[in-house]
């Protein structure tokens, strides 16, 4: 495959700003932004220089800027590349665009620049995907779980375990070509252990997709409760507390989304909530197909009780009806100040975090609670964690031709259908890495990418 | 004047994308990225390379990244600077700014990158104002003028009177230092002369303002006329035809200003038209203080009257209205398609656009009309304009001390008043280029700038 036109994007946030950069690439990137490029030749130069200079249309100048040139195979995408750094307009970023455009570039495609470093060979399929959750990463949990990945740490893991089937198969495949002759070049006893061993490796890492898919894509959370439990009061003490220490660096907040929070590196969005303090009585009407629907889209729910205006009785209905949910969930006690003392004691053993969302009093400790669900510690250097779903899904489907495997070698089938049960689990393996591949997948996990990536 | 701290702020549009960067500046940044930096050693390195490897904090990577190296006085600040390029999430970005700060950096103000520069002697202040008129332009136009006088060209006219004026100061001074004996060096219609040149110089640029200050600020307009006129039609089909042509480059459209459209390079700011198009009867209600104020804040009114319904009296009536207002106009006869043509034909040499904004048809003649009141072309290279209100107001009252040199000249004052009024005049020029500055003034102009210029 060779790859030979100029692609051009904006590589950084649109908006004004002190400096933009319009990145290209393509075997004829250095000679095409040449073109329009005064006081240097650009061709000339050593990768990783940066020039001086302006890029003009004809006689005009469109702005003064400074060129990084990259050779080839020495960049990102392996291919020689330029970055143009210019002064912040859209203004300008469109007019430099414009005219390299007509020069002979063209716009990339979502993910291509990411794509074409793949493409040659520069990083594995799993390690191109990690890019795009490093960029998307909302935390610091997400952006050390992608981190890892993108440095190839679970690259590494699914390589290490095809290795090892592939010579298991070579082996039974090997045996195949004596066919008549009745021969055992792979000793079954070794293969059943090896297979077990892959898979207490595989489940691992699929059990990691819970705790993988938490961090990159956060938890969706529900606050229920009868109507005056409190529940807008709580969601504001929650998010106020939250906007407090959110770091004042000019740049770094996202865009602002309403009803998120980030505890413990975990991002609590609350989902909906808007349309659930408007609700009557959530939990009366859980038979109400709406309602339901709402309540299964939260990974967790956070069901307040208003203690100064319920009974035992009315909190024991309550709790039948929560655990009829099956989705985790935490019950705490609204307006402890006003409470009945005999109450709360009745209340002992019930597992309830008491508190005053309206004198934010004992929010820690729910904080700490609503942690304590997800049993999710500090992604570390290294960690390798499951975050994406078509991963998850590939090793579950490689567990399942390893699980024939296994079946197949305890009936005593013959070594073409192992073989065949092998061959397959490293097809799925493979897809994970890019090893296998086809242009709608790799359509398909490109246009998720950014422009300019 | 010594600078020694660093500073550090993003230095791209906020927001998810590709990369963001992150610039440093000061005597010792090279030597604070270098310990959070691996893979290399960066006070090693030439001015403008670029290196890749990873940020640190511990043992933990926070990112990947690119790392250009800038070695005073070859920087836009013309000190030591660093610009980090990293992945473009704030989480990221984040990180990454709080690690330098833990190790000595602060951040920077905003516009502290462009006062350095200025400080340092790199251009002067008519110069770095202009850096922020070019981030901020809306329209080529403006990015033209803007790019005209960061490039010099405004400052070297200036500069060049200012030569011409400081000569004969000098001139004049030097006979008050023989005093007693009542010598001439300076020719007193050489020296009126001069000044009269001068002035015409000066009265050129003065003028040069309110084309400049269309061009950077654009025309606020408002669109009156009486109710079911059309004007939200008439809106609407201007707007609608303008983001039919907006380019679809990703990245380059600024965030949507509603009502506002791009005419030759000019911009057009449609005022409060929400408001306009809930006031009952615009024209009779001429008398409305909060009305009047309303059309004052225009620069140019579009006056539309619905042809189909309304007689040859009522619209000479509204045409006095107009004329009092003494604000630049145009009459817009809509409904073109079911008006009376004996209407049409007795208005004639009144002077109207007609059109039909529903089936927009003579939108283009409109659009003619409109930008034929403001005379203006296309920004050359090279043109000099005022585009800035503070330089207009230092041109301007340098000016009036000249035209006090001049008065005193024909009334025959003694020297030390007309060269006290000389160095009046330069006093206000300098303050232009920023030979004569305060810390307030740097403080008001670069309070101004966005973050990481």
């Amino acid at each position: 495959m060779h790859i030979t036109d100029t692609i051009i994007a904006l590589a950084t946030a649109q908006g004004i700003s002190a400096i933009a950069v319009i990145r290209l690439s393509g075997e004829n990137s250095i000679q095409l932004v040449q073109q329009v490029f005064h006081d240097k030749d650009l061709t000339k130069q050593e990768s990783h220089t940066i020039h001086f200079g302006t890029i003009r249309e004809g006689g005009r100048i469109i702005d003064e800027v400074l060129v990084s040139v990259f050779k080839a195979p020495n960049s990102f995408t392996q291919e020689n590349s330029v970055e143009i750094s210019c002064h912040g307009s859209p203004v300008i970023v469109k007019e430099i665009i414009k005219v390299l455009l007509q020069k002979g570039a063209r716009l990339a495609e979502p993910g291509e620049f990411t794509k074409r470093a793949f493409l040659h060979g520069r990083f594995d399929l799993a390690q191109a995907e990690a890019v795009a959750d490093l960029i998307n990463s909302e935390t610091d949990n997400a952006r050390q779980a992608a981190l890892n990945q993108m440095r190839g740490g679970f690259s590494k893991e699914i390589n290490h375990l095809r290795e090892e089937l592939i010579h298991f198969a070579s082996l039974i495949e090997l045996e195949l070509d004596f066919g008549e002759e009745d021969v055992e070049f792979a000793k079954r006893d070794d293969l059943k252990n090896l297979i077990v061993k892959i898979q207490s490796y595989l489940k691992a890492l699929i059990d990691s997709f819970d705790a993988g898919n938490v961090i990159k894509n956060g938890v969706p959370t529900v606050i229920a409760g009868k109507p005056n439990a409190g529940k807008s009061t709580l969601l504001n003490t929650l998010l106020n507390e939250e906007r407090a220490i959110v770091s004042d660096i000019p740049g770094t907040t996202r865009d602002a989304i309403e009803d998120e929070i980030i505890l413990g590196g975990i991002n609590f969005r609350f989902i909906d909530t808007a349309g659930l303090r408007e609700t009557q009585d959530v939990i009366e009407a859980i038979g109400v197909e709406r309602t339901r629907e709402r309540m299964k889209k939260a990974s967790l729910i956070i069901y307040l009780t208003d203690l100064s205006n319920t009974t035992l009785s009315e909190i024991e209905t309550e709790e039948a009806h929560l655990m009829q949910l099956g989705i985790p969930y935490i019950k705490v006690g609204n307006k402890i100040d006003k409470a009945d003392p005999s109450l709360i004691k009745s209340l002992e053993g019930h597992d309830f975090v008491f508190i005053s969302a309206s004198q934010k009093s004992n929010i820690q400790q729910l904080k700490d609670k609503i942690l304590a669900v997800f049993h999710i510690n500090t992604v570390k250097p290294g960690d390798v964690m499951v975050t994406n779903l078509r991963h998850h899904q590939s090793l579950t489907q490689t567990n399942e031709a390893l699980q024939r495997v296994l079946d197949g070698l305890d009936t005593g089938v013959t070594g073409d259908f192992l073989a065949m049960d092998i061959r397959q689990s490293l097809h799925y393996l493979g897809k994970i890495t890019g090893i296998i591949t086809t242009e709608d997948l790799l359509e398909n996990i490109f246009s998720k990418f950014c422009i300019g990536k």
